[in-house]
């Protein structure tokens, strides 16, 4: 219990509301537990359904998923990511300026209905801005299910708000963090498939992995148009916390004027989308880096596209093989030209650039 | 697998991306296997039943449903028909122009959570236009179930276009299609009804199979107003991946300028405001023929009226009785002067035409 | 089944759409059976999360609610609140001009995915009022699971339109009703909780029972704004059919211009954000009273705070404690000041002041 030393009620109570963290509330190699375990049901599997369109069949059939080995239909990884990142952002990035990044991100785990998700996260860097007003947050945070087993972990970092500006940084440290994850640590989640139970009809491709090669680019056409109240619902149902997705009132006050789209919204949308034309790239296995190059507003209308950035063999594994992938999404600019960059600067529509590990069925 | 030819990769790779069929690509005869088979949950029914609203008692409940005979709440049929609908859409109508009709749609096994379903279509007719830029697609598309039962069955025929307009037809095949499907065929996916358990308060109506008439009309009072998040993630729900739902950007560059919603959703709207007045009629146990007379957009209210066009006896049961009804949806017009036709034309404000078969208890 | 005497099909027969019911329609003592019972499932819980985001951790994860003493994560009793609620629209309040208040409201059992909800009513007290066009009914609505057991009971008055505005009132009686529920009335549907099981670290407060104290106060902070389908997703997942909040088209001619929102949504709005300060006041066990003090529309933004009314044990429990609660919303105001009252009027966007008794661990 919470010591509390007064007489005089409504005043000298301790302050019973969470303000968050700023930079000097981080201490390096600390461990947060993070708030309000999740029991992910086939009510958020329908949900995470609803507000993207993913026909990834494995995910979307428990039929399906059963004919190749698993016990029934695992949860979208990207789903698992996103409760994983709710619980973070009260205690991480709920004073945050910008979130700078993600890396070395693995899916170890596969989660189901019924299962709880928790979350911790470390403090593995801190680095002061040189204005002095800020700092860089490095965090691992670990999702775990209800018997402890890690489903998820990730390196992220954010760049948050001092409480008091002049404030000297008391230790800093930048972790090395790797470009992108090794083959050899990909798979973990995804058991040994029968592939005789894969039907590529069922699925919506015929094309495995040994059908895509480095260098290969696909504009996924589609385009989807979000709205406030799917951005809200989405981010409401991830437990995500930060206001500045849900307070349009307060919103005129800011920058940008309105609410802001959650990035992972974004990747969700985007992720969805590629199913045409990455129809057996049902698993996502690792996330390699990630940069939310520009916000998202309601009205936007989101498109992608991806490149093969490379195609490897998972050591000792004959059922499936991995693409690492950039999926790149743009907002209110079809993708049949492939935008990126325009020099060294991101092309203008681009709002992310991704870049991922799937598993696809050899 | 695919077969891919190709070294230079990024330019010569076989295309990824599926452009769906054009009219050419259908063959007359041959059976198309949809993608992305689903498991149907609870998560469905919650999401259906805060889409639309309905009512009806042995969906609703499980209690109520197994006080009457079934083994639990069945999956509302409209729900099963939007699902088996999605799968199609890829494959049959991404390229359509338009959706021109429905016959013949029986409901064969009823659905419960935790049932997965696919679909194929098997092409049964082919007509070019006159045009000669496009023909008409005959297709009968079934659902079924993870144990291979046929749980729904039904034609429809579209309006496709031509990849080369100039293309000859290589065959023309009109099918013969039922006006409506016959008393005899109703009610196979309803079990024997234990009416001492049904009980008429907590159906939410008093009148039964037999207090209604051919001719009867009934005006449904209620109307709706319908937002893009809803018909959105309705119809990412249902997996059915028709641009003209959810691209708002691209949809500035198209007849109407904007979004178009799923006529689908005109159906659910529709048959849920017809709670108020056919209370007891808790099953589509068939759909006869179906138009959609206008399109609905975003912001509009949809309002409903029906009108008992026969009523018939199922041979050898006592226990439920089908009403053969017309579903009549309206936009911005309230249904009191039941609008349908002024002459040979819908009314303004008119944009369904629903007939089908209801059972109701006896 | 009805009665029917007509030959003249379309003309004479019954009306088989309800109007609902008058001031004239309630009788004194009757008990109105509400319709569509309910069986609430995984997918309720789900989109309740998503519409509101509450992120109290014993109705969030089946894991931490079964480490204290419940068989899994009960039901948001707000959730059910609704449900109940809602049956009782078309029978109750579809003619009301008003809804007055609440009373005596007791959780008197958790629900749990798989419960089947029905709900009764009985008219507890009637009175004309002076201008003799409407009369304000007193309910008792009463929430059962699918054994018959009492989950919920609560007193409700509405203002509702007479059919006849001359027609003088049968009885009159103005029911006894406590201002709030007592300390000893509290608890019966939370089990006798194994306090070492309870984590604040995954509660995500450290403040307990103990360390609250009358007069307190606590601005709730985060504020959320609400879309039309938000609202409208919410209140036909209670199936609640008041046409106030779905008709836009017919909602030009009412006195606000526009859809008005469900006064529950408010009230779960408002519990959702004061989690941010009353993170372990996991379980509503009565609603004192409520007021919705001015209406809520879409693109408003609501805030909350809470006052600490009062403290209370529970006879013969030291795991859990109560405080009673004033619960109050505003819209497009937010709440560091905390406003209430100007004088013996509420403030300018001030929207809800709702009582209720929580339960905390001790």
């Amino acid at each position: 219990m919470a010591d509390m030393s007064t007489a005089d009620a409504g005043r000298s109570t301790v302050a019973k509301t969470s303000p968050g963290r700023f930079f000097e509330d981080f201490r390096l190699g600390e461990t947060i537990v993070h708030a309000t375990p999740r029991t992910v049901t086939s009510g958020d599997v329908t949900l995470y359904t609803a507000l993207y369109g993913p026909r990834f069949a494995v995910q979307s059939s428990d039929a399906f998923a059963k004919a190749i080995g698993y016990p029934g239909a695992p949860v979208d990884d990207l789903l698992v990511f996103h409760i994983v990142f709710g619980k973070t952002v009260p205690d991480i990035s709920i004073n945050a300026v910008a979130n700078l990044g993600y890396a070395d991100g693995r899916f170890l785990k596969s989660v189901y209905p019924g299962d709880t998700l928790s979350a911790t996260s470390e403090v593995i860097g801190l680095k002061q801005t040189s204005g002095g007003d800020s700092g860089i947050v490095y965090v691992r945070s670990i999702g775990r299910n209800q018997h402890g087993e890690i489903v998820l972990s990730y390196a992220r970092w954010v760049l948050v708000r001092k409480r008091s500006p002049g404030t000297p940084a008391a230790f800093e440290l930048v972790p090395e963090l790797p470009k992108a994850v090794l083959p050899e640590a990909l798979g973990e989640s995804c058991p040994a498939l029968a592939l005789a139970g894969y039907d590529d009809g069922l699925a919506g491709s015929p094309f495995r992995w040994g059908d895509y090669q480095a260098g290969e680019r696909i504009d996924h056409v589609d385009g989807m148009t979000v709205e406030e109240a799917e951005h809200q619902i989405a981010t409401r149902l991830y437990q995500n916390t930060a206001k500045v997705h849900f307070d349009g009132y307060g919103a005129r006050e800011t920058r940008f004027g309105k609410r802001l789209i959650y990035g992972g919204h974004v990747i969700s949308l985007a992720r969805a989308l590629s199913f045409n034309g990455l129809g057996n790239a049902f698993h996502i296995a690792a996330i390699n880096a990630g940069r939310h190059v520009a916000p998202l507003f309601s009205g936007d209308t989101v498109y992608a596209w991806s490149e093969v950035l490379e195609a490897a063999e998972l050591p000792g594994r004959e059922d499936v093989g991995a693409l690492r992938l950039r999926l790149v999404a743009t907002k209110n600019l079809p993708c049949n030209e492939l935008p990126l960059k325009q020099g060294d600067q991101y092309a203008e529509g681009v709002i992310l650039d991704f870049d991922y590990w799937a598993l696809l069925p050899r």
